[in-house]
């Protein structure tokens, strides 16, 4: 019996092999595309679903690649020829909410919005943020390790999850992490999951760990720069002046270009770059005040708004890039990240590599985090050789200023050439041998983040 | 030629053959003894002599039992014949300091306050606090994922950790994590490590991630309860109150009764269980005032004092506690952990355990955290059979309650034994062989947290 119908046998109508789906099922966001078809998508809806698939897989030894919405932005939810594609994005069901614990358990298909806007009726809220969250799942959040805008104040994904439910490539199903805020029995496989892109297990589970609703009004600030180097140098005097904010974007003049074009705005003064800051919490409004006089201090121009409408007016500013960055034409977003004070060196960088390659590379900066988002502008669907050879120059460069290839993206299938590079080869090899522990067939998303492993 | 004599050839009057000190790696603060003398204990004052030690250790065979400043309560520390003590107690340097980045990077020997005294300095420090903290090493605080005082709003170790540099078994050095705050590139080793307790590789350097000084004055409060059960209520009270207190302990009457003994102070009233909390940060006396009528409504008798001396005094009650444990007999500290809602009914099971045992267990708790440390008194220097089975009960219990059998203290040799409990067989046996990967061999800390392997 062919693979398609020992999975149809088993799973009758979540079996889909529509061409459709099919079809989706080949990209991600990333403007990547895998070779061809995948034989398959299961729409599993239980965790028992999850596992039948994974015994049909691992008695064929057949590849799976577990994909949540899609949203991806490295190709690492991207199937191809030969491929059972097993979707969790049915399984959306949040199964318990604990707000006297801060804590709840989910099942990873749910959107990271969905989940939020269910929890602020207890008054808890889960912090990661990624830039897609109202269209991202928050297993897909957790295979990815998501970061987001939030991160310098309230971390990453890593920072937020207490416990995953993984299903092996056998079938078993293990129960990772706790359900207290600490514990320290064995091995961290809870953390180890996060971030691993599919490779270890299908996240079927997980236990999060929430924060009570903030409190007062948050208070925005927009700041403009004569030139990106003065906006990155103020942000770093913010970082270093001790107070935290729970925002703190950067957009050069290109992208501040670009979004005041789509959304019809004046356009700005030449060359001018934006900190687009938030405050929130008790102390908002005095902490907003400081970051305003380092601002002036370090030569911005600052608008400081209390006003939730005018604040919402300022961030959408930078929420629309995307969508102003998509107007340029194909866009291959970037996701480096150095050390806060490295980050006027790297736009001093992006801009030697723009003139070497005669390359537009507008980029987006997490600010208060030192994660940039280089966009490299480019016509047609295939990302030209220039492109790549530039992208590889941006990588040497993060990594020499001591930062990393990938601050929230991945690997996936896009990084996985520079990934021995930054982790050496004996780490490399060493990670793939814990691979081999979790799945020793190799048919958990084979190719991706270990590129022939 | 012998493996004393390998060292001596290799590093000279770095290997240390005295009785004493042979003597003192026999032990950590468990009150734990190891069965008899080990071979040698190497100082290691660099990289380098780490290397160096571990390809003899590889190449002979022989097991080696990294130590640090063996404050450690689970005797994962405690060496044993046939074994080499690896010291990294003398490699104490702080190699960078970069506030402006909130990182630091240091050597594993130095003392946690000692590494905070010379952060301040710099207007920044390291949050994970141990109540050890001024005895117990940065590399230990590493290896155990140790928690403290101020997890509840700071986080453990975990969360204050940006990478670690690890000498494999075979000598090869691996760095592993970033220089940045974010970064995900391949699997993240770095959370696999903390909280290894030496089965995977020997810390060497550690890239820290700081917080900037806190401001303002600290607020202290001391709220006390007619019963333990009402103090556990009123602590979940105030977590889900939202307002996030810096310090959030509780002790029993037993504790109070022994503290208010040490120190010479009137007897607590029969039965009475005391909170201590401090808030900080901007918005401390507002928090500290919230959290006050958040106490009176759940029944306590509030003392709040925003006086940093008076602060010190009523946090003393709580720091004295190890002592006044100590002068009531042998002490085994324990350090189970449940969801905060469900540590009244902890408490409801510490006290059973204590009519079954005919045991009193004076029991402190982390309450912001739910992690509790009930300490078996006993007479002489063995644990005695009735007290293992008590702890037995306790762990057990834990876990009913959704809990886990170690918050911060770790497994070591003293917990191995209902580890595979805890984890399932399953994920024992997979944790076990991740080890491997690290240590084929099995030469790094054999036994230890995986009993038998």
């Amino acid at each position: 019996m062919n693979i398609v119908d020992l999975l149809q046998q088993e799973l009758g109508d979540l079996v889909d092999t529509s061409a459709e789906m099919l079809e989706q099922a080949r990209a991600d966001r990333s403007g990547h595309r895998s070779a061809g078809r995948p034989l398959a998508v299961v729409h599993a809806t239980t965790v028992p679903d999850v596992q039948a698939t994974m015994r049909i897989a691992s008695s064929t030894g057949t590849p799976v690649v577990v994909r949540g919405a899609g949203t991806g932005l490295a190709g690492a939810a991207n199937a191809g020829p030969g491929e059972i594609v097993l979707s969790t994005a049915r399984m959306t069901r949040i199964l318990e909410v604990r707000p006297e614990d801060l804590m709840a358990v989910v099942e990873p298909g749910i959107l990271n919005a969905d989940l939020n806007a269910q929890l602020a009726e207890y008054g808890v809220w889960w912090a990661p943020d990624p830039a897609s969250r109202a269209i991202s799942t928050v297993g897909g959040n957790i295979a990815t390790g998501a970061g987001g805008l939030l991160c310098a104040k309230y971390g990453v994904v890593r920072d937020a999850v207490l416990g995953v439910d993984i299903v092996l490539a056998d079938g078993r199903l293990m129960r990772l992490g706790h359900r207290t805020v600490k514990g320290v029995t064995g091995l961290d496989l809870t953390s180890l999951v996060i971030g691993s892109e599919g490779r270890l297990g299908v996240v079927v589970g997980a236990t999060l760990k929430l924060r009570p609703a903030l409190e007062g009004v948050p208070c925005t600030i927009a700041a403009d720069f004569p030139t990106v180097r003065d906006a990155a140098a103020a942000s770093s005097a913010v970082t270093a002046s001790g107070v935290q904010p729970a925002i703190m974007e950067l957009m050069d003049a290109a992208c501040l270009a670009a979004v005041h074009a789509l959304l019809g705005l004046p356009a700005p003064a030449s060359g001018t770059a934006q900190l687009t800051i938030q405050t929130d919490g008790p102390a908002a409004r005095d902490e907003a005040e400081r970051i305003a006089d380092v601002l002036r201090n370090a030569g911005g121009a600052v608008v400081l708004s209390e006003d939730p409408a005018e604040g919402d007016r300022l961030l959408h500013l930078r929420r629309s890039m995307h969508t102003a960055m998509a107007a340029l034409g194909t866009t291959l977003i970037e996701d480096v990240a150095v050390p806060r004070s490295a980050m006027a060196a790297m736009f001093d960088e992006i801009a030697r590599i723009e003139r070497t390659y005669d390359l537009s590379i507008p980029t987006v900066a997490h600010a208060g985090d030192g994660n940039l988002h280089p966009n490299f502008i480019f016509e047609g669907e295939e990302v030209p050789e220039k492109v790549w050879a530039a992208a590889d120059e941006l990588f040497r460069a993060a990594v020499r200023l001591g930062g990393t290839l990938t601050g929230e993206h991945g690997i996936g299938v896009l990084k996985s050439r520079w990934l021995a590079e930054e982790l050496g080869e004996d780490q490399w090899e060493l990670q793939r041998r814990i691979v081999e522990v979790f799945d020793p067939q190799g048919i958990l998303n084979p190719g991706k983040v270990f590129a022939g492993a």
